[in-house]
């Protein structure tokens, strides 16, 4: 019988002060914490909670595997990943023999978030707890200053590595729209927001909410100037206007 | 030259716990809050703050105009929503000349959110603030304990005021989908889900995060049956399963 429970808190958008009352307290009274982040990096889910964690809290970096050499969709990067997060929920499982474990995730973990790779391999063996925070694309809009939706509006959420002619169609398709993991698809979105015919609506944001804020009109940016964590969107609303 | 800021504060899916730190600091803090509810009830956004607002704080409900007697959709019932609006606008315009005023709003302001209909009258004319909050939708997912988005995964936000035959189109054409204020629209929704042959994956969940909090597969409970503000969603994943 374990003793603890493995938590995962969602932290919001980045900005320490919209994480909720509950995951600051999570937080601020671990004895462990766990986050994910890229070899070299701090991590942003660990960027957020600077200052908060009390003193003799052990950090656990959970550190993605190199796989620059690997193609994203073969096997070998598949069974690397999956080796990787195998080896890391056997870790928090014996971790919550005896304690509590906080994982710390960026914004809203059931919403594409990376715990879920932990989550589904922990299921039915430990106690699990899910915070949820608000999710990335809420600070976008809310930077935006514009409601993303009103009344009837359908929003679709997309990705940027789907293929152009489907995030065209889509796009034309709905009201509001928000394309996650933009980064180098940007080229491919501006061309199906234009194939769609709503490329003079559409926003790029990306650190919303955090120092490096940027919000900026996508017509009026190059390509080459996007961050890697960019966020597309197109408000709706016009039915109302 | 006014003193005052008019701040709307999103609150979350409706645990106290969930809202953020900066939302918690600015309701503690308040000497004005405003909150919308129907008559007669004591409305959502004002249960969540109950127990933390300062002595002698100001509160104002903001009470929406009888109008069982007036079809939504004609001319006179705009014009006395639109009425009673401008009536508010006015009232926190006239409150932000000498103090900050804090808007309650469950959920997240910008998505759905009634507070656009006052943003929209005070824009230009008074300093706002609007803080996100988790969306009512991520208290649903989180409580269902499976993620709704994966990887790749198109999300779909649907109102069950849509037709049947576009619910039932677009429940087709996307991996995850949520369907926002359900309520008497049930029957509908559910032909649309049944047709889209995505029945078997509904849930309906209502009142998520606080003490009435109800989770059921859709198909294992009656039409008649359904709360008012539920919310029905099919999880993406299937690609992954």
């Amino acid at each position: 019988m374990s003793m603890g429970r493995i938590i995962c808190a969602g932290l919001g958008p980045g900005d320490p002060e919209l994480m909720s009352l509950r995951a600051a307290r999570l937080v601020q009274g671990a004895q462990h914490v766990a986050f994910f982040r890229k070899a070299g990096r701090q991590g942003q889910a660990r960027r957020i909670v600077e200052g908060m964690l009390a003193p003799g809290c052990v950090e656990y970096a959970m550190e993605y595997p190199v796989t620059t050499e690997i193609p994203a969709d073969s096997p070998d990067y598949i069974a690397c990943l999956s080796a990787f997060y195998d080896h890391w929920a056997a870790k928090l499982l014996a971790l919550s023999q005896t304690s509590d474990v906080v994982v710390l995730c960026e914004g809203d973990p059931f919403f594409y978030g990376s715990f879920m790779h932990l989550y589904v391999r922990l299921r039915g063996k430990a106690e699990l707890d899910i915070v949820p925070g608000i999710t990335g694309m809420s600070g976008c809009w809310t930077v935006t200053g514009q409601p993303i939706s009103w009344g009837n509006d359908i929003v679709t959420i997309l990705t940027g590595t789907l293929p152009e002619a489907e995030l065209a169609r889509r796009m034309a398709d709905s009201d509001a729209f928000v394309v996650m993991k933009t980064g180098r698809n940007l080229p491919k979105i501006r061309r199906a927001l234009t194939e769609a015919g709503r490329l003079d609506q559409a926003w790029l944001v990306a650190h919303a909410t955090m120092r490096q804020e940027r919000v900026t009109r996508l017509a009026e940016m190059e390509d080459g100037d996007c961050p890697y964590f960019a966020t597309v969107l197109v408000h709706g609303g016009a039915k109302r206007a």
